[in-house]
């Protein structure tokens, strides 16, 4: 008598039998259980998500009592970004200190942020209501700079979980000093991959000619990270041989 | 050869077979991908729940910009608590209208509510906050009253269906009272439906009694629901037969 799959119904060959009716059943209703948490989830994330500051625009409606602005490399200040210092505060502690304390930005209600773009600006505070961003590798970058200064942790590994989606051999030697400079080990680890599998292509490129002269001690980690892998990689390589030798020694 | 299940590797019998491996796998991958979306919907939460102005007490520190007051039936006030005017209009289009158009409430920051005890206001503005709410039966009605007050579907819901659970032949005649005053349709139907399982018991009740000579039209309106739904089963099983009958017919 065939034996047939209670899904696609297509007869099971003795080494296609996947579960017994019992396991398939449970699997099934535990995968209905998933679903039914994941739109209790989401009906609270709908509920817990803010309509932004910046959807009210400059309307004194939206109750807002903080300002923040963005300065440019050469100084130049960005369009007043409205928002709440409740918000602000419940999602970094770094605004706590500064919006909670005897501060210059406590007292003048105005946060004055520096080499950060207004763009970039704008989408971390909306980000801060919302958890809602919209990612390229440009704005990944930033945002991972700003989060990491305010201490965003769930932004900064969403901006480091993309760019490491986004490396390539060309990019891995920049990628990892900007991963260096921004504590973001997940991207720098994943960066030194790319550089420790293409290392003697990036050991002629320009950026690397122009990294070694302006900082060393970053090319000296990242020889050091080199070695410290390779040897593992030898030691593991060495251990399988000792491995395989014994085997074949106990069978003599 | 035996076939045992990949599960629980138990001997398969040919009608105890579930599953071929490809769709068994296909499962469990979807399974793993919900779990993974489950987690990622845990960090959201977790991100976007405010630590409630509660937490705070009366510390200028939370930047709070309104004062809820309880008013019991008996008129007495209950200590202010304290809020965000930007929190509650994001949470209630009833706050929304209450505190961006001239009313006394925006005026004076402060919002009085009637016939809600201290700690269901608590309760409610700690919900406001956190999507977090710990129920019993009382707590559940309460919060039903006044998330239906100031229209919070998502606290609405949760209370009717806690309070659905808690259904007995015993509270359904009440249940029923309840969510028709505050237009729960889900608890009405649900009690309707204990009320005409034990409709000869309830008849003889004298909350029924009471709730003759003091709500008439509403005991009516149960007894058409009744009627209604007699009437549907009646239906249903005349048909049943009808199709019997056809089926017997044609054999002939």
């Amino acid at each position: 008598m065939a034996i047939r799959c209670n899904s696609c119904q297509n007869v099971c060959l003795p080494h296609h039998v996947g579960t017994c009716k019992k396991c398939y059943d449970g699997v099934r209703e535990a995968k209905e259980e998933l679903m039914e948490e994941i739109n209790v989830l989401k009906a609270k994330v709908d509920f817990l998500r803010l309509s932004s500051s910046l959807d009210h625009g400059s309307s004194s409606k939206s109750f807002t009592d903080v300002v923040l602005i963005a300065y440019s490399e050469d100084g130049v200040a960005s369009p007043p970004i409205t928002a709440h210092k409740a918000i602000l505060v419940s999602r970094s502690r770094v605004f706590t200190a500064m919006l909670e304390n005897e501060t210059e930005e406590s007292r003048s209600g105005i946060v004055r942020i520096s080499d950060v773009s207004y763009d970039a600006l704008r989408t971390f505070v909306s980000f801060l209501y919302t958890t809602e961003v919209c990612l390229d590798e440009q704005m990944a970058s930033q945002l991972l700079v700003v989060s990491d200064k305010f201490e965003v942790t769930h932004l900064n590994d969403r901006c480091e979980k993309y760019l490491v989606t986004k490396l390539t051999p060309e990019n891995s030697l920049m990628a990892y000093v900007f991963a260096q400079q921004y504590n973001a080990k997940h991207l720098s680890n994943a960066a030194l991959t790319h550089i420790l599998d293409n290392m003697d292509k990036i050991s002629k490129t320009e950026e690397y000619m122009e990294l070694k002269k302006r900082d060393p001690h970053l090319v000296v980690d990242m020889y050091e990270a080199y070695t410290i892998k390779k040897l593992d990689i030898n030691r593991f390589v060495i251990m399988k041989h000792v491995k395989l030798f014994n085997s074949f020694v106990m069978l003599l």
